[in-house]
């Protein structure tokens, strides 16, 4: 059977680009049953060389320097965005008047200002969407969605949730530029706020239901670094760390941490849910297992399972090998192309959508209006 | 050598007048070189048959009902106070009057009010005084003082800690009583706050410091339960659940929370400490353990290292039995108890006295005023 | 209620004199329901000083230097044996002949040639014996042999344990006398095998059944050191190290191995087995929790669970303190003394007993011979 | 840059068949500066709807259901072999013959004598050959060993490794066919030696050297199986579960374990090496993790290092993501791809070549020997 094609271009080449990329390339093998094949029609980059070198290297059939020429082609069905985040919003808003569809990288953008038109434009254009909060696809992670809402888990008392890092300690780090537009406000729009919270916020609400209300702090632990971009020592105006409490709207309290300052961890993000009578914990650094508790296991046997999600029964694992042998984390961004191909097959949304990635812009912007007046803000 | 004689009087005969007078009796036993010994004159309780029990089976020479006549009695040196917390100043404030020592179970009292007067009785009568926030003196967090003090971790980036429980979830536990007076805030004063976060926050500014100032939330999740006095249903006045964000003075950033409702966690004191060059993590249910993460250590061979606190030249492990074997959760009362007879023997304090406790007072009150009014606190 | 004493002469007062000790001087704090009461009568060592030393700080009425004279007292109950292992023998065989209840330390004595004597003796005497293989009291070990005789393991197919140790792999460190007498084959029979697996084999015989036959493979990979008693460099005649495979009466298969050489391990005693229907682990490192595996769980959420045995329902632990905080080492000898005086008021063995450590003697004989014949030896 | 290519013939479409395909498709992309690429020219299976199904899901460009006929064909390069193992050998013979590279699942056959020939035949025939020993990259045991080759742990004493699965517990589960092979002597020539312990005396002959002789005890658990081929209950053939101990060259003890009966572990390889100054372990379950214990450490502070292998500076890990997130089991044979092709590039052997896997046969084959006569075999 002929598979119908979805012709991609791909908007920036950085880390992002190649696991978007991969994704695409790698569908077809493991999810062999979709009508859609996914079709690497063009990468954009501004740098000539370096678009090309990707195309080369990758498999894309073309490339582009100037983004709008791309969104112009006829060729092209989808825009994927992996950009810096201050271009996330003028690229999908123009991709979805062109009538694309678009993936978007998180977060959807710098603030929820910015993020309002975009989704006013793929509504109005009646485009596909979705946000890369990629981490909603870790099949245990998924799991955990599934045991909540089997009601296992009974009332929530609890949310936590950290994301922790250690990179930017050094002080002789530069900001700005390739690889570390992560650290230049202009381009980011904030710190770990939208960079690492926002992915425990997705999960957060698509896990546990909205948010009320948020007190946060945030912290710049060194205040100057020399720009990439300028040549200069600039002040750094991003957040290197941030935690906030939260109400949830099902009346649980939230706890969230996040920060590039916790020296022994690379990208530990842990969540942990506290149910009347069960609860759920997971680790980005061994993302194959989930732990679980029940309190309705008899007594003298009862503790937390570690569940090595690897059998054919775990959300999305037949689509891999056999049990005990584990995937990684490139394997998230597969899976969310394979859901993104299968809503265009049913004709139905792919989450987290644009307007479901709104809901996280407005946390995010609650959690530093919060750190900046030092009082509680309703979302 | 003759050992010079500590004669006890306990008042309180509860899970406190256990772990304390299992702390005076095997003392000797271990810490041999002392020149003090404890000696179990008395203990009193309201009770007739509870306290002549007790005394019989733990071996009190004599037993009392009455706490005053125990304060009178010439042959007695300390007094121990095991009571619920709205006992703790009337009782102290009367045997530092008395020139007796004392010896106070944490929290120091209810609210900082009432434990100021204590400081100052104390103070004034110039009598040896501690009190029981024992888990600094598990050897593993006593470990991490050490580490902490020779400056491997440079500049403190984070400190966060968690007490987790999950024993008050069950509605229809009452409140008030034996046993249960905890959840009565006429004689805890708090509910997690002071029974929970306040052994975090002693262990806190012991290892990193003041703190400037507080942010926090409190839940009550169950509102009513029976009571145990009144036998009426009757509003539950403590906090179940309590999270704040700190400022340390040393430019930290710290997270805590405390609840009752973390299903699957019996007593999940958790502390963790990231500095610049290295980090600290350690929790209660497998307390022989300290994990360190040392950034000097080669590149690839870097990682956070389990090591077990068993050995001859780690702190108080000289004194039990070899390396691997483990102690318990008593242990860190005995080593108390150790080190309050050698501070009488040096004529120096045993930390933390109830003027280091005061800080501790004073940090739950802010949390808890923080809470009700919602808005950051000074310290 | 007056207790009956037990009035307890103590040969040998090293690193098993104090544990012993420390089991008779704790039991009745935490087992106060107990009609007998051990009374720390008398300490025989053969130098004066230490004994004396020994009595002062740990409580006995008095010492002797002479064990045939401690056997002679009428004012001592029971004999308890903490002497390197050459002299249980002797000891135990007249203490028996003079009416004594006798406690051995484990292993019961350098081989089956020298046990069945003893095993003779009591029997004859018809006093109550027991031997000190302490693990089967750790609650979370003891827990594990009520899963196994409830049926949830179904068949047994594996049975496995390792004994790992690293404390002799300085070539430096000399054998005999005093604390390494270990390493002396005279004084304690053999090395690993006796010392370490003995252990083992007592856990899987009572927890598994009887061995049939094994296939062994010992090494001493420092073969001379220098000789505390001789002065001497002499040849080490001990096992360093230590393998078997076996067929279990039951059907399954073991695999045990121990070493003094396993770098980084200070006494790590792991046991493992694998039932049809369900699996156990358990490791000493970590004494208070116990990993349970159950395939009749709901397939998408089994997983290895982690108890903590801490609770008011796991064996023994309603004796201590509350959930969550753990007990050490040193409680699996009072545990074993609670049993002891249990079983006099009961009139029922006290497991193992002579003749239950027979077996294991038994076992190790095997294994050596195994060993030294290099083929498989039935027990 | 034109790439040169390397046009393969893969015999056999199962599940090496999908993790071999995917090492070839993905290389390109992670590895980028490589100058062979991979082109998939065709697949080979005996029943040819399922044959052009896999080259259509999976893009390769043709099929054949003769493998004689896939030799025979000018157009491939080389002939990579993912049949049951007793199609290993003629294949292969047949390959080498015509001039082709080899790349051969593991085990290289079903015994030392059938292996013997293949490699006779490729150093004959001068081709490139590998075998699959897949485990070899992990990146977390390429770093081992280079860590023992940089004398890290000095003398080795201990290596031990384990492979527990519990997938064949049920009496129910035939043998035989698709799939099933595995529990058929005849296809697979051995059960759990051939198939689990083979990976872990590859590893370890890699890791620790020559073994110098094997003692091994086997059991078939369930004795008859339904058989798909016959469609009757025949005797089950392979073994269920096998241990054996051995002497390696370098003076160090080994001890093996690999069964299908350990319930609870799905495809748990673990492995641990003890030497004079350090330690190693790892485990499958949590691939992307080494432990590392170095005596060297200061000895407050000496712990077991848990190294998340993540980093660019870790093997191959420069070629994925960014530090702390995980890759999974199918990068260990785009690893392996990866090295290969840059062996032909080099002109080098790609180890495990067909020569090194018969030392592999070899004590799998003195394994088997010694389990049926329970005797000690040299090797």
């Amino acid at each position: 059977m002929a598979k119908k094609e979805l012709r991609i271009g791909l908007v920036g080449y950085g880390f992002m680009g190649r696991t978007h990329t991969n994704g695409y390339k790698r569908v077809g093998d493991f999810f062999g049953e979709l009508e859609y094949k996914p079709v690497l029609q063009a990468v954009c980059g501004r740098t000539e060389d370096k678009a090309k070198a990707f195309a080369e290297q990758w498999g894309y059939a073309s490339y582009e320097t100037d983004w709008k020429k791309l969104i112009e082609r006829d060729d092209i069905d989808a825009i994927d965005i992996c950009t810096p985040n201050d271009q996330h919003a003028p690229v999908a808003i123009a991709a979805a008047e062109a009538g694309k569809m678009v993936l978007c990288e998180k977060p959807l953008a710098r603030t929820t200002e910015e993020s309002q038109p975009m989704v006013d434009a793929v509504e109005k254009a009646g485009v596909p969407n979705t946000v890369w909060y990629n981490y909603r696809r870790v099949p245990a992670v998924t799991l955990a969605k599934q045991i909540i809402d089997s009601g296992k888990l009974g009332k929530i008392f609890h949310y936590r949730a950290n994301f922790l890092q250690d990179w930017t300690i050094n002080a002789d780090l530069p900001q700005g530029g390739a690889g570390l537009w992560r650290l230049d406000a202009t381009a980011a729009g904030s710190g770990v706020t939208g960079d690492l919270l926002a992915h425990c916020i997705d999960t957060a609400l698509w896990l546990n239901g909205s948010i009320k209300d948020v007190s946060a702090v945030t912290e710049t632990f060194i205040k100057e670094r020399m720009h990439n971009l300028t040549g200069k020592k600039e002040k750094v105006e991003i957040d290197d760390a941030c935690t906030f409490h939260c109400h949830f709207e099902n009346g649980s309290l939230g706890l969230f941490e996040s920060t590039r300052y916790a020296r022994g961890h690379k990208a530990l993000y842990t969540l942990e849910i506290n149910g009347e009578h069960a609860s759920i914990r997971w680790d980005l650094h061994d993302l194959n297992r989930l732990e679980y508790f029940d309190h309705s296991d008899e007594s003298q046997v009862r503790g937390w399972r570690t569940i090595h999600i690897t059998d054919g029964d775990h959300p999305y694992m037949d689509h891999y090998w056999v049990p005990g042998l584990c995937i990684g984390y490139e394997h998230t961004f597969i899976n969310q192309v394979a859901d993104f191909l299968r809503s265009l097959q049913d004709g139905t949304p792919c989450p987290p959508t644009f307007r479901d990635a709104l809901e996280t812009a407005k946390v995010c912007d609650a959690v530093l209006k919060s750190a900046r007046e030092r009082s509680w803000q309703d979302v």
